[in-house]
């Protein structure tokens, strides 16, 4: 039998936009047959945060780093035209009034068709942030060659 | 016959710097005997928005985002060092000096070499934008799907 | 012999949070006995710039571009929360206390590996850049053309 195309997508940086772009492209493969991988570093790991209670860390940096990183799909925001949060909001209900899906619901989709999504094991340690940080939705926690085993077999992959 | 091999550029940044990068490896590939389709998303779309006349959209929101993020390549900024404009004055007449084309120069070398110019459809959809805002020389509107077939049978996708 | 799988990077944005993605997953592929190339064009050259002297360039607009923009590891910045170089320190204080090597270390790692390090020609060109303005670990300066031919025979090909 024919394995499944796959798609590889590094998400690094953690706007809304590139959250939406993210998803959409991942989903969109997924009802295309393509199985996906999703590999959260950097500001991106801000998407996959849970969105209640605070992020436990160790050390007065790490606290301070957490608390203005915080994350989690209600506080991202538009890398352009953020305004001090007015066009975030214009642009969630622009998405609304077009049916757009959110990006919670993005998630809850991509996590249902079967995507994978893992958090990067690096930034993870430098920014002292566990497991239990993410979302349920996440699978799992991995490194680097984790990511390249899946790009080298991967039709496509992107970095966003 | 030997299938000519594939170069797909997703354009999601929206700066002079990304335009001009997106624009050359593009050209360059057509150049190589490479076919090249080239998708604009989210900023990118103010890449390839005309220069000339308001933007038509309907709705109070969207007429306003649509006059913050107007576009077109005479309003493009460097994505770093604006300074108000005056990073990117100063680039433009860097570029200038070496006989760099401008992006005008090589959007109309792009299509002249049979660069595909693609729109995508559900930025379009949440900005109000219609395929009447777009240049010229941009082929049609299309999703993610589209996108992803593309991607799929190309030897090189970069999201930039 | 089977040829060795190559991974090709670009690295357009010149960030701390960029430099340290891009060299992680180099020198990470080069241990998985990767052939691996990274193309500095525009920002990203400021990684690979030299961190000692000044960058001598002609005319006074290259010479306050290079000023504004000197580059160097020493000089990198976070693209996000650099708050006036609190956050930089703060991420280079939190990387070293969990052993991460720093940008300095992963590019001498990178270059004992095999790693190719080139330069964008005309992104130097426009700058007034010359070869002379580079670290040693730099093989040569080399163009579009010159990318296209690595992406195209590369498994994998990132634009960061």
């Amino acid at each position: 039998m024919a394995e499944k195309e796959k798609l590889t997508l590094v998400v690094f940086h953690g706007g809304l936009d590139h959250a939406q772009a993210a998803f959409i492209i991942a989903t969109t493969a997924a009802s295309m047959g393509m199985e996906v991988v999703m590999f959260f570093t950097f500001w991106g790991l801000n998407i996959i945060k849970k969105n209640e209670g605070a992020i436990k860390s160790k050390g007065l940096m790490r606290k301070m780093l957490n608390l203005i990183n915080r994350g989690g799909t209600k506080r991202l925001k538009l890398s352009k035209f953020n305004m001090f949060g007015l066009g975030t909001w214009m642009m969630k209900k622009l998405m609304k009034e077009v049916n757009s899906p959110s990006i919670d619901d993005l998630i809850t989709m991509a996590h249902q068709m079967g995507v994978r999504l893992v958090a990067c094991t690096t930034t993870c340690g430098v920014m002292g942030l566990s497991e239990d940080t993410f979302r349920s939705e996440v699978e799992s926690l991995a490194g680097a060659a984790y990511f390249l085993g899946e790009a080298r077999t991967s039709k496509v992959t992107l970095f966003i």
